[in-house]
């Protein structure tokens, strides 16, 4: 029953990642691209890295500020955006906690296994 | 202002497909992955097809029942799924509206004009 593993839920599962202080992660990889969940605590700060993968942010639960490209965009849920190929990006939440679905392609490799921080990104600052 | 339409809502904007009676795409291009928010109308049918293109599914409102591998799946908001390449899918819906949004690696080609039907999809029944 190999492809019933193919079906989850967006409140369990996944393999864990702590990113930073208060951003915590469950990663769900493909093969050509790598969804997670995020769920950022009010009051933390995703550090502005880059990298060579492609990646979609979906704001599903709260707002946060998305720092992309040297700009502050407050987002909210139902907002999305594209982060392209080696974009600094990065975010903080005010006083509200956030969840947002984090896609990438290709799959950032080294989150397919459990861990601490931002893998092989650049951390811009 | 390139760096602006990197931000988007799921309620609007997009590019348009109709890709079956009761199923309306709004379809956000990247480079190597694709993004499309499908609402699907109480009492539809996404006919059963499949492509090269891995697709992941996340249900965001409503309630479906998704048909793969020759599986019913019956899903709600919340649910999400993996498509590997290759795999038939499809589904269809029962009283409710559905919105589901899906995600390509690589991107449907095809996708990046607005049109009518599944592309170069195999329909397989």
């Amino acid at each position: 029953m190999a492809e019933t593993s193919c079906f989850h839920n967006l409140k369990e599962g996944g393999i864990p990642r702590q990113l930073a202080e208060g951003l915590s992660a469950r990663v769900f990889p493909g093969e050509h691209l790598m969804l997670s969940v995020v769920e950022i605590q009010p009051g933390s700060v995703s550090p502005v890295h880059s990298h060579a993968n492609e990646q979609w942010g979906v704001c599903l639960e709260g707002e946060w500020i998305r720092i992309q490209d040297g700009v502050e965009h407050p987002v909210k849920a139902g907002d999305f955006w594209q982060t392209p190929p080696h974009v600094p990006h990065g975010g903080r939440t005010l006083d509200e906690r956030c969840v947002v679905l984090d896609i990438f392609a290709p799959p950032r490799e080294e989150y397919r296994q459990g861990g601490t921080g931002l893998g092989a990104a650049t951390v811009v600052g």
